[in-house]
C-alpha cells in the first residue's frame, strides 16, 4: 500500500489524520464553544477490534481471483462518509459489511458479476472510492438477497483515448481524480471537476450522482461535461452516440446520469474537457451581512459574466473556518480563462458586488490570506469532521437549492429550525451556511452544523436533526439536494419530492433492465425483494 | 379570424404568401439553375378541393363543445410543415385527417379527453401549432384505434405569474412566441427562443421537440431554461419542484423534455428568463471558405466567450439566400448582454475569427447588408420553400451535430453523398451548409437542398434523398436531429441511434404512464396497437 494507508473507517488516509495537538486543540475550541469540558477524541478503529459478519456467499471458481473476502476490503467498502458513517465506524459496528468485494478488470468480468448476481439473487454495489455521505453505497440491502457484493471499479482507471481537437477524452469511470487530471495534464487539458471529495472519488461515481465540481456558475454539475456514456446493465450495455448536443427524444444519458448504481454500472464515458487556464483574476470581498452578499451573487450571476468561482460565506462559516472574525461574510470571486485576459470580467463583477455593500480589504495578504485560508480549510474539513464526531459532536452538512424569490425565507427558515432542532436536542449548536454554486435563477445553499451529542446516543440526536432540517427543505420547496445525491439516506425525502409519474418511470425502467432487482438496492427504486 | 388567414395547407399565413411575382422569379431562377424550361407553380389547394374522410368518432355530449370536426380544422390539423407535407396537401390529399380536433381550456378538460380516448381506444395527438417537419403530429396511427383526436392546445396561453427577482415565469404550454414576448416585455424580460418557427409555434411544443433557439452557444436547446414542468399523463399529472438546480436522482424534467407527447402533454413550464439585452455588438465577416469559418467557430466557441450569436454560411448557403456572391463563406458574429458593454467580448472574437482567415468588408452597408439579408431569408424561408415544392422542386432540410474532431471528414462525406443521390435521382440538385448552433466540443451542421424532382413522383425521389443522408448521418456517428426533433420521419433511423437499453426504458415508461397507448402512437416508441 506504500507510505500511505487508506482508512477502511472513514475519509482519506491515515497519515493525513489531524495530529494529536489538533485534536487537542479542537477539543478546547469545542469546549469553550459549547461551554463543555473534558471533552475526550475516541481513538479511531484498529481492524483487529473489528467482529465482521461471517461471508455468506462464494465467489464462483471462474472469477474466484477478482473477489475478496479480507477483513480490511470489507470494512472498507461498508461505509461511506456521511456522520452516521462515522458514528458507527467508531462504534466498531460494520455488521453490514459486504460479503464479497470484487474488483474487476475488464467489462467482461463486470457482465460475469452481474450475471452471477443476477442468477443467484445477491446484491451488487457498484463502488468508486467510497465518498458518499449519503450512505449511497451501504450495503444495506434487507433480506432478500443470498448476500451483497460490492464492485470496486478501482482497475477501470485509464484514460483511453484523448481528442485535442474537440477537448475531449475518453475516460474509464474507476479513475480517480488525481491520476485523471495527471493524464490529461501533458496535453494541456483537465476536467476542472474538482469536488471537495476529488482526491478520493472516482469519474463514474461523479457521474452517478451528479456530482458538483468547480465551476460555481454555468457548469456547475458533471452532467454538462458528459459526451457520452457507456454503461452496463443486467439486460446488456447501453451506450449513447458521443455527441456535442441532440434533440433526438429525451435525453438518453440524462437519464443514466444521477441513477447511483440503480438502473447500471457505468464503466465509461467520453468527457469534455477544458484548456487549461492562463489567465486568472481572483478577489475576496467582505459584506456587513450574507444577505447583502447573497443580493451580490444573485446581480453576479444574472449578469452573464460566469466567474469560475463565485462562493460566499456567512459570518459563522467564515469565523469557523478561520476565514474572518465572524463580523463579515465573505466573498471568493475569480475568474480564468485559457484564452483571453479578464480585467472586463472582473471589473464589471467587482461593480457589482461593491452595488450590494461588498468590500475589497485594503491588505493584499489580508485578500490573499481570506482566499487560502478557505481552500486550506475546504480540503481539511473531512478530516476535522471525523475529529469532531469521534469527540461526540454532532456535525452534519446539508445542502440545498432554490430560487432567489423564496430564498430568503427559505434561508430564515432553515437557520431558525436547524438552530430549535439543536437547541432541543443538544442543548444548544452552531450553524453557518455558504453558497456553493449559483445559478440565475437561485443559489445552491450549503448549511453546515455542528452541535454537543451524547456519544451513546450520536446516531438517534443526528437523526432527529437530519429529518427536521430535510423536511423543511421540502416544505420550502428546496431541493433534498444539490449535489449530494440521494442514497439510503435521502430516500424517504426524495420520493416526496419526486413526482410520482417519475416514481413509476424509474420502477418500470428497473424492471426491464435490471429485472432482478440487484443493483444498489435500495436507492432511487424501493427494493423490489 | 381576423385579417390574416391561417393556412390549413402549410406555413403561416395567405397573406404573406409569395406573390404571384415572386413566384415568377423563383420559377425563372430555379430554370436557370438546373437548365429547366417551362415551370408552373401549382396553386394551392382550397377547403372546398379536399375530399375529408368521414369522422369516425363523436365526442362525448359532456364534452362535445370543445371538439370540432369542421373541414377547416381537420385539414389545418392534418400535416406539420416537412417536404413531404407540403407534397401531399398540394395533392389535395388529406386522407390521414383527424377524426376530431379538441381545443381545451383547462387541464380538467385535458384530462376528461385523455380519460374518454383511454377508455375508448383513441389515438391522442398533442399538438401546438403544427411547425414539426418531421412528421410529429400527424395522425397517422395505424388501424389499432377507433379514431384519432388532435388536442389543440391554442387556449392554454396565458403567462400565470412572473417572477422578476429569479428572472422566471410560469407559462402554460399553448402560448405561441409572439404572445409570450409580447406578455413579457413589459417586465423588461424575455424568453429569447426564437427558433425559425417562432411565429407559429408554442412553448409546449418548444419543450416537447428540444426545440433550439436564439443563442448560437451555451443555451442552445430549450432544455436549458425549464425550471419544472407540469405534464398530464394518463396515469396523473406529474409536477418536477421548481428549481435552479438539483442532484436528486436522474432529472425528472429531463425525461420530459423531447418526451414529443409520447408520454404525456405538458401543460406548464416555470421558464428561466433575460433581461431585455442593452449593449449589443454585431458584426459579419467572410472566409476564403467554410472549413476556415468551422476553424474559426471552434476556436470561437472554446474561448469562453459565448456569443449569442455566431452562425456560419457556406458559399453557396450565402449565395441562394442572397447573403454574398457565392465566393466566400460569411459569418455572422454578435454578443448581447442587459448588464456590460461588450468591446472586450468582441475584440476578442474577432481576433479569433482574423486568425483564421476571417475578413470583415470594408463597407458599413455591406456588413450590415449580410446580416439584415440572412435574416430576412431566414424568416422569409417556409414560403419560399413551399413555392418551390408548388413548382415540383425537391426541397428539405438536414441538421446534426458531430464532434469536431470528425467534423471535416463527416461534412466532405455528407456533402459528396447527398450530391450522389440528387444526381441520381434527380438529375442534379443543390446542397449547401451553415452551422445553426455551435458547442466546445462540436458544431450542429445544418443542410439544404434543393433539387428538380417531377411533380407525380416527389414524395418516392425526396424518400429517396432523405434516406440516404439520413443514413450517412449515422454511419458517421452524427446525430438524426439536432433540433428537429424525431416524430415519425425520423422514427426508423432514431432507433438506431438509440441505445436498445434505453429504448426498452422508453417503451417501459409508455406502458406505464400511458397504458392504453393512445399519446402520439408511433413517435419515439413504436405503437403497441
Amino acid at each position: 500500500m506504500g507510505a500511505n494507508h487508506r482508512k477502511f473507517w472513514g475519509w482519506g488516509i491515515e497519515e493525513a489524520d489531524l495530529t494529536p495537538e489538533e485534536k487537542e486543540d479542537l477539543e478546547k475550541r469545542m469546549e469553550k464553544q459549547f461551554d463543555l469540558s473534558g471533552l475526550k477524541t475516541n481513538a479511531p478503529p484498529r481492524l483487529e477490534e473489528i467482529n465482521l459478519p461471517k461471508s455468506k456467499i462464494s465467489p464462483p471458481d471462474t472469477l474466484s481471483d477478482i473477489f475478496s473476502s479480507e477483513p480490511y476490503d470489507r470494512a472498507a467498502h461498508t461505509y461511506g462518509k456521511a456522520f452516521p458513517d462515522i458514528v458507527r465506524a467508531y462504534q466498531r459496528d460494520f455488521s453490514v459489511a459486504p460479503d464479497l468485494v470484487a474488483f474487476p478488470r475488464t467489462e467482461q468480468e463486470i457482465i460475469d458479476i452481474l450475471d452471477w448476481c443476477s442468477s443467484e439473487v445477491i446484491a451488487a454495489i457498484p463502488y468508486g472510492a467510497g465518498s458518499s455521505v449519503v450512505k449511497g453505497t451501504e450495503p444495506d440491502v434487507g433480506d432478500g438477497y443470498k448476500g451483497v457484493v460490492t464492485i470496486d471499479m478501482k482497475n477501470l482507471d485509464q484514460v483511453l483515448e484523448i481528442d485535442k481537437i474537440s477537448r475531449a477524452a475518453h475516460i474509464q469511470a474507476g479513475i480517480y481524480g488525481p491520476a485523471l487530471e495527471n493524464a490529461l495534464r501533458p496535453n494541456g487539458l483537465t476536467l476542472r471537476h474538482f469536488p471537495q471529495s476529488f482526491e478520493y472519488s472516482t469519474l463514474g461515481g461523479w457521474i452517478a450522482t451528479r456530482s458538483g465540481g468547480h465551476f460555481a456558475t454555468l457548469y456547475t454539475h458533471i452532467d454538462e461535461f458528459v459526451e457520452n456514456l457507456r454503461v452496463i446493465t443486467p439486460k446488456g450495455i447501453v451506450e449513447s452516440f458521443r455527441l456535442p448536443g441532440s434533440g433526438a427524444g429525451p435525453s438518453p444519458d440524462r437519464f443514466f446520469i444521477g441513477s447511483e448504481g440503480a438502473m447500471g454500472i457505468i464503466t465509461s464515458a467520453w468527457m469534455r474537457l477544458q484548456d487549461r487556464p492562463k489567465f486568472r483574476e481572483n478577489a475576496a470581498l467582505t459584506f456587513p451581512d450574507f444577505l447583502s452578499a447573497s443580493e451580490a451573487v444573485r446581480s453576479l450571476s444574472q449578469a452573464g459574466l460566469y466567474p469560475s468561482n463565485l462562493r460566499i460565506l456567512d459570518p459563522n462559516e467564515a469565523w469557523f473556518n478561520g476565514v474572518a472574525d465572524g463580523s463579515v461574510a465573505v466573498m471568493v470571486l475569480g475568474f480564468e480563462s485559457a484564452d483571453h485576459s479578464l480585467e472586463a470580467w472582473m471589473n464589471r463583477a467587482l461593480e457589482c458586488s461593491r452595488d450590494h455593500g461588498g468590500s475589497i480589504p485594503d491588505k493584499e495578504e489580508e485578500r490573499i490570506g481570506m482566499v487560502g485560508a478557505w481552500r486550506d480549510a475546504f480540503i481539511k474539513m473531512p478530516y476535522v469532521w471525523e475529529a469532531l464526531v469521534a469527540m461526540g459532536m454532532i456535525t452534519e452538512t446539508f445542502e440545498s437549492a432554490i430560487t432567489w424569490d423564496r430564498f430568503p425565507e427559505f434561508h430564515e427558515t432553515v437557520i431558525s429550525e436547524t438552530q430549535r432542532i439543536m437547541d432541543k436536542v443538544c442543548g444548544g449548536g452552531f450553524v453557518s451556511c455558504r453558497f456553493t454554486y449559483a445559478y440565475p435563477d437561485g443559489p445552491a445553499p450549503y448549511y453546515s452544523i455542528t452541535a454537543p451529542g451524547k456519544k451513546d446516543s450520536l446516531l438517534e440526536m443526528g437523526q432527529e436533526i437530519k429529518s427536521v432540517i430535510s423536511e423543511t427543505f421540502l416544505k420550502l420547496g428546496g431541493t433534498i439536494t444539490h449535489h449530494h445525491a440521494v442514497g439510503r439516506y435521502h430516500q424517504s425525502w426524495y420520493k416526496k419530492q419526486r413526482p410520482e409519474g417519475f416514481g413509476l418511470v424509474l420502477e418500470s425502467a428497473k424492471r426491464v433492465l435490471d429485472p432482478a432487482g440487484i443493483l444498489n438496492p435500495g436507492v432511487l427504486v424501493d427494493p423490489i425483494r
